[in-house]
């Protein structure tokens, strides 16, 4: 194990990359990448960068020349050898060969486009322009970049002993959330905190620790180098981009209204098993559900990252009953705001009612609250997403009102379109 | 700064030497071997290691080739040229050329004498037995292996992130209390925990968080190679050895009421300044005072090493006023049963009215308590002390009851000859 603190203390005189391999992604990301590959080869996107916390001023924290070694740095990457080994012949939910020849030929020839950076009121503005399924890549990086230069920023000038209580500290609240979770009864959880983490090394650290500490309760993690490295599995499956662009893409109305669908047309096509996990809320869950195919409700499960959790499991119950479903053979994947209290109470509602697993972001890997002085190392809420797609601006609408994005007027044609009501604002801090 | 975690986890599996230098030690063994190697060559001494802390059974959590293996390891070791660079050149309390060229000589072919292990009622009955000068050079470094090999034993099957846990909060709550320490106005304090640490890396670890949290507040280390190693002064006057071996030389109890004072006659001829530090304590400290010769008021301070600490320091201000001297320009040390809140009680008290300075031992380099199951890890209470000298039993009377050692016909001589009354008993942790 390398000593966090020293390294991080380091950072001060030695140049020190971020991100360094194409693979430090979540794993979702690939296997969406291979589907835009294959059915959606040549939309053009452009994805940027929005943090919803805007007073964090990222612009004044972080140094633009920093900020552009790291991006440029990432620019220099390719897939190497041993991690495109390990992609062509791991196996991932049980199947070999997940990513197929053509892709992975690509994908070994793949450099990350340019990038876009300017500043605006104290904030970046970058954006990525170019074909989907290389812009695509960028968002983790992009994110994972600003994370962690905003980690640094706060600790550059705290003394080597500073640091290592810091971390001293985290680590001991790290440990105690394990030793709380070891004790929930057939609890499975993964990882899910790639792009809101401290830094790399602690995503990597707090992957040992799940491992020591839960072992089989521990089911993998999102991030495919660190799956790669520590030997355990690489978890993930869809994002609400592809139905953003899907939807973008739509002509009238009445394509819109299918859009969503369509995209788990061609998922559909392409996996099987617990790959086979809706991500609903897109659009409002609600009306997803209600409207959603016969075929759908054969998939193995729904991933839950909007709303009320419960209200949203409740639903997805209710809508497996519906339609003549076990729900007790089905799964419910919670992955938004989630900390020990909240996995804790949902698995006691939920368990024997249904399959649940956990997706843990933000508060696994970034819960360094309270640790510095001015609580200059909170987790914030920054997001790198699909704006528009050939030209057309995209839109989300989520079970959250305070995570939609979109211009109004198309926010109003969409909630029109999906005959989405009032909904319950949920703070977000992840 | 090497991972500790990593480093205890890796005891299991390779052979780690505990004690790696003959200058692991305490500054004030190497003065007073120094002393004993001009004044007292011919003495032959017996040292025995000695458990107060019956309720941990040593020879049951510690395996005996282990024991030996660390014990003939030390055997092997000889004066590095480094090391006797260091002793040699460096500025020992203001002073150079502190150990002479005769004693440097010989330290530099001294290797350590043998010694005897047996086990009896759970314990290991270690002893040493030569010249006194060389035996006396045992005594920190058995204490640091037995102390550490029972450290090394309560871990052994600890997991990796367990271990990095453990240290976290060893972490933590050193830098709690160095956070405490760093806002006492005037504070003065040294490392005196070579003989009861956790383990070097450990003390070495604790001595590098008050370089950087105390600064000027931190005056030193009583370890040499941490001394040596990271810039710091090395701290230390005399201890209780001289007059208890002085004492048991003595032939009369005439010579023996005057043996304690012999020891500081031999003293002030080789030291001044700093250096001039009475340790009262050996026969009690109200007797030794009122019996002092004249020219021990002119000394610099008094170290209280045993007693209720407050009644000890009234005391040596009550003393030197009624000797006519300034309290406020003497120096009172206090070196026994020390954490945070009794330093800072402390330092109030008697701050502004005489100088004061701490000698802080185990429960900075061995505070895990609480932090195991079944708490094995808090410190204990082990000694290795002078017993016998050219045959005669060596006693210790203390201003704690509870430390007082010797055969009990002695130990009632002594009692009568030093005319000690009744005394309050204290707790020893330390």
């Amino acid at each position: 194990m390398v000593d966090i603190a020293e390294r991080v203390y380091n950072h001060n005189w030695k140049i020190d990359p971020i991100v360094r391999s194409l693979i430090d992604t979540d794993f979702y990301k690939l296997l969406m990448c291979q589907s835009v590959f294959r059915n959606r080869p040549d939309t053009r996107v452009t994805f940027s960068l929005i943090n919803r916390s805007t007073d964090i001023r990222l612009a004044e924290l972080i140094d633009e020349g920093e900020l552009r070694e790291q991006l440029d740095h990432i620019r220099s990457l390719s897939l190497s050898r041993g991690e495109s080994t390990w992609l062509r012949g791991n196996m991932f939910y049980g199947k070999r060969q997940m990513f197929r020849s053509d892709f992975m030929e690509w994908f070994e020839g793949m450099r990350l486009p340019p990038y876009t950076l300017t500043k605006r009121d104290g904030q970046y503005e970058l954006t990525f322009e170019g074909q989907w399924h290389e812009v695509m890549l960028w968002e983790i990086p992009a994110l994972a970049i600003l994370m962690e230069l905003r980690s640094r920023a706060v600790l550059r000038d705290m003394g080597k002993f500073e640091l290592q209580v810091l971390y001293a500290r985290a680590m001991t609240r790290l440990w105690e959330k394990v030793e709380r979770l070891r004790d929930i009864p057939d609890l499975r959880l993964a990882d899910f905190g790639t792009r809101r983490r401290h830094s790399f090394m602690w995503q990597d650290r707090c992957v040992q620790a799940m491992i020591e500490g839960l072992a089989q309760k521990f089911v993998g993690t999102s991030n495919c180098l660190i799956a790669m490295r520590r030997e355990v599995e690489a978890i993930g499956t869809n994002a609400h981009e592809l139905p953003m662009v899907y939807s973008a893409l739509a002509d009238s109305d009445a394509e819109l209204r299918k859009a969503p669908y369509q995209v788990l047309a061609d998922w559909h096509e392409e996996h099987e098993g617990n790959l086979r996990i809706i991500l609903p809320d897109t659009y409002g869950t609600e009306g997803f559900l209600a409207e959603a195919p016969d075929w759908l409700t054969g998939w193995t499960g729904i991933r839950i990252d909007s709303g009320d959790p419960a209200t949203g499991a409740e639903r997805a119950i209710a809508w497996w009953r519906s339609r003549g479903e076990d729900p007790r053979e089905k799964l419910i994947i919670f992955s938004d705001g989630l900390d020990v209290d909240k996995i804790a109470e949902l698995q006691v509602q939920f368990s024997g009612r249904v399959r649940v697993s956990f997706g843990w972001g933000t508060l696994l890997t970034n819960d360094f609250r309270g640790l510095v002085e001015g609580d200059g190392l909170a987790p914030f809420s920054l997001v790198c997403k699909a704006v528009s797609a050939n030209g057309r601006p995209t839109v989300k609408l989520s079970d959250n009102p305070n995570k939609a994005m979109g211009p109004a007027d198309e926010v109003a044609r969409y909630k029109r379109v999906f005959g989405l009501g009032a909904q319950v604002p949920q703070e977000v801090i992840v």
